[in-house]
């Protein structure tokens, strides 16, 4: 069972923080709006414009993103935790 | 008799919570803004853009959806229960 | 005498409450915004967009439509009850 | 001495409301938004998108109006009374 | 010394309110909004839409209009008092 | 050291109000909102629109403006003070 | 381990206040909203229209910007602060 996203929405599997410890992106405790770490399991076909032409999505399934704590709907799809959210709630890709 | 919904709205029947008990998607309690299950009977014609150009819908009836539980208009039609919603207030198709 | 809509705006005849006794659509005790029914009695063109061309209506005179009940402005016409609203105020027309 | 509206503005006389003695359009007093009837005396040319298109005007000098009260400007021209208001402002034609 | 309005700005002589008492356009004391009266002394090229089109000024030099008193800023140059205002805050031109 | 703005912004230097004492441009006490006076050093590539078409800037460097005084940043180049606002906040063109 | 930004979204390094002291660009303590100095180390492709065309990003990777400090996130890549921000946070560029 899964869930596919409408439009330019994203299903996203949240990081474990402990994954964290090794380097990497750590997000400071005084940080104003702490964003957090996350893998994209699902992607939308992307948004409709006005004139009806798709804009296509910037993020791909497997994508490793770093998205705002404040975005996304959490969702618990056969046991595991999912939030959906924007791709507009996505500050960028960890590479 | 039915609802035919106009533009970009949706009419979706809500889905039994019990039925979630066999797997499948759970909203934990603990969840920010949660979302709710349902199937959509009857979708409109989709939205018409400011130069006159229709954008279809992504949705067909028979889809099995998850909406935010704060949009949609609640209707008793023939002794049934139904939500009318716009497309927008839909996060994702269940497959 | 009549009223000729302007824009997207159309004329409504309100359905009495008492109509719904046999069956049909019933608006719940509940529901958080209700929705009305009503018979709709003349259309306007339709909205203009900026570029000029005109966005037709969807509605046409007879269509039995459900609205939101916060919508509409009240005028009298000789001696009858009438509700001026904009189209986006229908949620869907009744078949 | 007159008053030549700009872009989607018009002029407007406001008809007494002793002439609805006489059937026609009468508001109620329940109405929660109550319109008001005019005359239309003068047009502007109509407004212009961005794209540098012009929007011709639906209504034409004669009309009838049935209109919001909460719009529109009142103006003293000659000794008479009128109001300057958009054409957004109007929610229908009397015929 | 003079200054020219940027883009769909004017400059306006506010015109003095004794030159009411014969006649024409006389504000009431009881409208909501009160308009006055004034002369365009200066007109901007005009608005630049989103794709890069000129939107052309209705009003020229000369125009005797009337606009909303909320609108406008004040200037002082070479001793005579002006105004700056869009000109969406015109309500009309007087002919 | 300079300042180049992004987009649709400009660099100003601000003008003492001592030359304003031999004619030319008084802001009034009276003033509702009181605008300033000052020169453009630097001026950014213009706007770019949803369609990716650029909208050039109307004002260039050396240009004596009249700006609204709640917009803009403070900032101190090389010691010398200055401002970076958006071309929307200047009002008009000193000539 | 690096981030790319999405759409128009830059990564940013804060560059030190004390680097400040030998002349350039200084922030009065009396400026209503300060400004911060940056470097660019990472830039998104660029906003994508209503029409699905991409806006390109006029900074680059090595700019030296100015921007808003109420603008953007904070987050920590392999030992090192940086922020995350929108194109439109950015004042100007450093020359």
């Amino acid at each position: 069972m899964s869930l596919r996203p409408l439009q330019d929405r994203i299903l996203v599997e949240r990081v474990e923080e402990t994954s964290k410890t090794k380097g990497g992106i750590i997000i400071p405790d005084t940080a104003k709006e702490k964003p957090a770490e996350g893998k994209v399991v699902a992607v939308g076909n992307g948004r409709v414009g006005d004139d009806g032409s798709l804009v296509p999505m910037e993020l791909k399934v497997g994508d490793r993103i770093l998205f705002s704590k404040y975005g996304g709907t959490d969702v618990k799809i056969d046991g595991n935790d999912y939030l959906i959210m924007r791709q507009d709630d996505v500050l960028g890709v960890v590479e």
